[in-house]
């Protein structure tokens, strides 16, 4: 059979130390890949490029939680009820399918309702469709436990922490929080090798604004900047600024991050003509967007993928956790002057609603509290409660009116999401850079990785076997590693085949230690691009390699 | 209540965005905590400055696993059984405990043997201790699920790709293998604020020796160097080289690996009065160890704490994987000539294994084939696959003789593991920093960070809220920013109050932008901890702090 790119790449992967199959020496599980040494270094090198724009560049701040989530939490950001596959069953070979794998052209629910999908595997008819929730659940602790799930993005546990983060913030708006780690999604049956991972790596930012003002402070540097995009009907390039003006990107915020996520993708070695932003149409938006550009990267064996999904998520998820919990969530629009106005509060009477809820009666009363404006007549008031239906009876509070100073207007900020997909960024950047040729008969390749991402910087190759030219490349190479640099020192076999190695995995340059070297302390540098090499003194070679890289 | 130093400690944590308890507008749950944008900071920190250590200095290669983990590899390396505490459940107020945590002085064994437990909360008599498995389980996939664990440790994903890793070493010993990520324990009832964790960040080092000479090339460089030692008895300082000769500690290689841990952990900012190595007694040992050192910090609330542990492994988990999955995992001591022997091996008869076993006779078979020089007898072989006891009539196979060239012998290389726990590293880090006094009749508080792992670098303080001092301060953080070195701009407040804030979270170096900025083109760096102000050049600044940081 022969090989298409995939293949060739999932070989040079698996044997030189990207990637391999998780758990082989047990059989494996789909959806579930290693990285081997220089994936895991390729990996960390995209995610420091992607701090560097967005932590360091974009001044965004940074938050780590577990990947563990409460199902409070998820129940209430909806991915409980919404985060589904629509899925059937054989029932004669007894496997599972994704809708959507199996059926062409026509969207799966109406695939469904014409019953007419058949089993890959057996043939058989295939009917009764169920929706299946792509969560990996668990419990925390034994006895009273807790249910639980491994998170599906890291955002909620952005969300969770508004609050807390808005207050370190310093209650200003717009300010930008990511978070960098392991995401969850438990596929029916993943068939789409690195593509369509259980366990995957992300990268979000949630930059929260005033919903009345969507612009962004940086929007003038890159308003020029041309946008690579796609509406489903016809390729354009279009200005930043244009963009907006002509509300193809709905406002300043999301064309500014769709800007930064393009500079950053291309930073990290896209090919430009396998980059574009579509437009997501309106039956295809998440259960909390209102509007989705996703940054597509073309594969010659999985087509446009979807690497990057930016969203606005308008006010779903601040306004679900405080629907939810009770807690005060709310950004403050500060007025000029404090204004007088009349509100309504509620009064808890804890002496009656404490024997009735006993422990749980103090966050139920901060519930209520936070209900206040909205109730109007006083009567039994039904809440859900940690998945609970209860009746509060209306002997339990108060509603009383006062006159009360207010600085500003209370709001629940929008959220624009820009969601990174590290994975499958990587494997495209394998793809994109990946060529290969024939040198001396032989079959040879090259990766063309930026220096910035490429996993190991420079290769040190002593000519030969002397044991001054070995002592010497020794020192250069661990000068080099004590400098911050990641390096390869290598002294076996012929120098053509150890730098065959090296440009096999992206090795941007090559140190190669002669016997010149030990007369006049010179050594040659060579370029994987033009193979052009020139001479430089071992002492300039850290500084040297810090402007290189 | 007077507030020990974890109180204040905690406080300041969660007031200035270190730590947050997670899921807190939810009640939260005990053994999770958020790391705010400060903590998330000083984590990153923290573990590059780990992987400066391990990943260059030393030179180990990287992997980076999921955390989900196949029931199989997690039975074969003991876990499923051993990796249990002994709890008891109160049958009156129905809370459950972990024996070791409500038992004084004697062995938890004991105290159940004697049956004299009460319960904390109810004073009832407890009884029926029974061992829980503390892992958290999940399962992969719907119908024909797989079941799956969060990993307790990182290293099981090191173990079971040794093969390919030892290839990528080119298969020369020593080699190291390192990898940073989540751990997971599911504890029935933690009760020690971050120290003890459900989900934690840890740091793993696996590296891989020859039994016959568990030396390390680097010894040399450590050998003079003094380790803070304590026996369980008495502490002794002794060098390195000494605690190897005296059979303090048991090899060169365990004792470079703890020299290096000192290192880390001194260099990080630990109080060298508040650390030790202490060696575990024979009855404390974990299931797969020989010897053990933990690197113990002290704190004021929780004692000697564990924070690192340094073991030797032996050839426990990669023997166990060989066992378990029949591949071959062996490293190979080259002989210089190759020599000829005479080896048994078993030679399967498909055509009779097949029917028997269908799609698993594959596997089985080249289990057989690895048993091939312990079966002595042509008989039935009982095998346990995949959970399930099998036996292989003898009608399947042959056991046949012939001669081999052998190029070296196989073994089973040994394992010595630093493994860090990175949550406790980062309290500890926060209590020996922390400093405290008055300062114009209010508290005062410093975080006394080395700079490389605060999180904080620099703090850009324009002096008055003067339109060009803005400017001048905004354009100095963009440009440190972009140097990649991480600042805090802040113009709200008197320059006193804003020195205070900067030193409560550790910032070493703050920037005053003045009126004689304007004029010649420099500012202030005021050191944290000396309080000293020196005039720099702007220009100056970024090749400045690179060299302070």
């Amino acid at each position: 059979m022969p090989q298409d790119i995939y293949d060739k790449i999932m070989m040079l992967a698996k044997r030189r130390g990207f990637v391999f199959p998780s758990f082989e020496i047990y059989g494996g599980v789909a959806g579930f890949y290693d990285y081997g040494p220089l994936g895991s270094q390729l990996k960390l090198n995209i995610e420091n490029l992607w701090r560097k724009i967005f932590l360091l560049k974009d001044n965004c701040i940074e938050i780590c939680t577990p990947t563990i989530t409460l199902h409070e939490v998820l129940k209430a950001s909806g991915h409980v009820d919404e985060f589904t596959d629509l899925t059937v069953d054989c029932k004669k070979c007894k496997q599972s399918y994704k809708v959507e794998d199996i059926v062409d052209n026509i969207s799966a629910e109406e695939a469904v309702k014409k019953g007419k999908i058949k089993c890959p595997n057996c043939g058989a008819n295939l009917k009764d469709a169920y929706p299946v929730n792509l969560m990996f659940s668990t419990r925390i602790g034994i006895g009273s436990a807790r249910d639980a799930f491994l998170r599906p993005e890291t955002a909620q546990g952005i969300f969770t922490d508004f609050h807390l983060l808005y207050r370190y913030a310093r209650e200003k708006l717009p300010f930008g929080v990511i978070q960098v780690g392991r995401g969850y999604r438990n596929e029916v049956s993943p068939r789409q090798g690195t593509i369509r991972l259980r366990e995957f790596s992300m990268a979000e930012a949630e930059i929260f604004f005033d919903p009345k003002d969507k612009t962004h402070p940086n929007f003038k540097s890159v308003k020029d900047k041309e946008l690579y995009l796609f509406d489903n009907k016809k390729k354009m390039k279009l200005s930043v600024e244009k963009a907006v003006k002509n509300k193809v990107i709905n406002n300043q915020a999301l064309a500014y991050y769709m800007y930064l996520t393009q500079e950053f993708l291309m930073t990290a070695g896209v090919d430009p003509k396998k980059f574009r932003f579509r437009k997501h149409g309106d039956d295809e938006l998440a259960h909390y967007a209102t509007e989705c550009w996703d940054a597509e990267l073309f594969s010659e064996r999985f087509g446009w993928t979807e690497c990057v999904g930016i969203a606005d998520r308008s006010a779903y998820d601040l306004q679900s956790h405080i629907d939810s919990s009770g807690t005060d969530m709310y950004a403050l629009r500060k007025y000029d002057e404090p204004k007088e106005v009349k509100v309504k509060k509620i009064v808890v009477d804890m002496g009656k609603l404490g024997p009735l809820f006993k422990d749980k009666a103090g966050e139920i009363k901060s519930i209520l509290e936070n209900m206040g404006p909205t109730i109007n007549k006083k009567s039994d008031i039904e809440l859900t409660f940690l998945r609970q239906k209860i009746t509060i009876p209306k002997n339990c509070y108060e509603i009383v009116e006062s006159t009360e100073k207010e600085f500003g207007e209370k709001f629940v900020p929008h959220v624009i999401e820009p969601s990174f997909g590290i994975d499958r960024i990587l494997y495209c950047l394998l793809e994109h850079n990946y060529h290969e040729g024939k040198k001396k008969g032989e079959e040879y390749r090259i990766l063309k990785f930026n220096p910035l991402i490429a996993p190991i910087k420079v290769g040190i190759l002593p000519l030969i076997s002397d044991e001054k030219l070995l002592k010497i490349a020794y020192m250069i190479d661990e000068n080099l590693r004590n400098a911050g640099i990641k390096t390869y020192y290598d002294d076996g076999g012929s120098i053509g085949r150890r730098y065959a190695r090296m440009d096999e995995v992206g090795t941007p340059f090559c140190i190669t230690v002669d016997h010149d070297t030990i007369k006049d302390n010179t050594v040659t540098i060579r370029d994987r691009d033009t193979t052009k090499q020139v001479r430089k003194n071992i002492d300039e070679l850290k500084s040297c390699f810090e402007k290189l890289i």
